[in-house]
């Protein structure tokens, strides 16, 4: 294929992933919005609510992508530590924000509260910050160059995507196509390894399950051609077809 | 406190998790079910299907880790990769495992189906494995002394973990209780930072929400002492109370 593959890199900032209290959505959200940039998500980290954990992430993380992204730990309480952390992987001090400062006092004047030290905190940042607006919260995501940090709450982070969407430079978008079939992927596991092999660039992805009683695949094919995927699914739909797993387009 | 903490750290493996395909389930599961062992997960990376991420994650997280997770990837087909991979990252053969071979033999024979080359490859794993017993699939887990590689597909992996509950060397089980607020958190920040530090070993975590059109948060106060626990979240409530924000014990 030859073109350019841009990478991404998230951090998960929380104790609540780890612990299980919280089920992780960021992952899935941004790894989905990423490939409609034409930017593969290459590597995930979760770590606590611990300084020099996140430190060593992001500073791993963004050495070998072109972007990172962190999500949580952002809000007004003692376990937000995220500012501190990402100024402190970036050698550069933490500043009160003239201008999310000025969003954070609008924010609560128009609910008629007032912009306690707590809630200032949420205007501290590292110095050379961009903000990222949202309409969901008062507190805004960081842009740093191509270090981008976001809230925890998936839908406050979607919202903080929304901000980002075509303002990074990607390659063309992942496309992907899935078919389906009844019966243990055992019995095509030697179709599906030669029929990835005889399509350059694509990549076929093999993901069981167990429905109404009885076992199926589903096949992801994906490349960044979009004919080369189509073609591909030919080959594997009429491959299945000859080992008897009719397929099912779209998927089961 | 001083008792030894156990910690593990898990390595999902899987483009389907990268790409957004597939909602990981896999991070809350274990992180649930190690804290029950009296085992935090202290780490989490989520690499793709390709040999040098899985080896890299591998090593750099047994290194500092009691024990190593890693979930996904050791199926029948050609995108599984993690038994030739973790071998890799022990630098141990892979070999047909006798015991492995004669299970899934067992288990396709009851079902009037071969032990095809591709279900072979099941029997696959590195020199030294124990088997993880399993009753939802013929393909066990691996155990390589700390190191544990479970399935992908959640169910599967819980069953995996059922088969090695009360094995695992750990400490005391974390305890945690929650009480929710309504009203934002930053009203009662230096509440949550103060009353932290009143308490030895206690951890308070603050995650906000947003539901029927009002703003709340959830405190989860985390230790390993039940009472201290206990009188940490008396103290905290009645915090709450005096701040205006009556508390609703179990959350909200």
């Amino acid at each position: 294929m030859g073109e350019r593959i841009w990478t991404a890199a998230l951090v998960v900032i929380g104790d609540e992933i780890l612990s299980g209290r919280t089920q992780d959505r960021n992952i899935a959200q941004l790894g989905t919005w990423l490939n409609a940039q034409g930017i593969r998500l290459a590597e995930v980290r979760v770590v606590p609510d611990v300084q020099e954990a996140i430190v060593e992430a992001v500073n791993a993380l963004r050495a070998r992508n072109d972007y990172c992204f962190t999500t949580g730990g952002i809000g007004p309480t003692h376990d937000d530590i995220t500012v501190d952390a990402v100024a402190a992987a970036l050698a550069v001090p933490v500043e009160v924000n003239a201008e999310a400062r000025a969003a954070l006092e609008a924010h609560y004047s128009a609910r008629g509260l007032e912009l306690t030290e707590a809630r200032l905190r949420m205007a501290r940042m590292p110095q050379g910050a961009e903000l990222i607006r949202n309409r969901m919260s008062g507190a805004p995501g960081i842009r740093l160059g191509s270090l981008f940090v976001l809230a925890g709450v998936p839908h406050i982070a979607a919202g903080m995507l929304d901000a980002l969407t075509g303002q990074l430079e990607g390659g063309l978008p992942l496309v992907s196509r899935t078919i389906g079939s009844w019966g243990p992927e055992s019995e095509v596991a030697e179709l599906l390894a030669s029929t990835e092999r005889a399509f350059d660039g694509v990549a076929i992805g093999s993901y069981p399950f167990f429905k109404e009683g009885r076992v199926g695949a589903n096949f992801v094919v994906r490349a960044t051609d979009a004919a080369v995927v189509d073609a591909c699914v030919g080959a594997l739909a009429e491959g299945l077809r000859a080992a008897g797993h009719a397929p099912v387009e779209g998927g089961i």
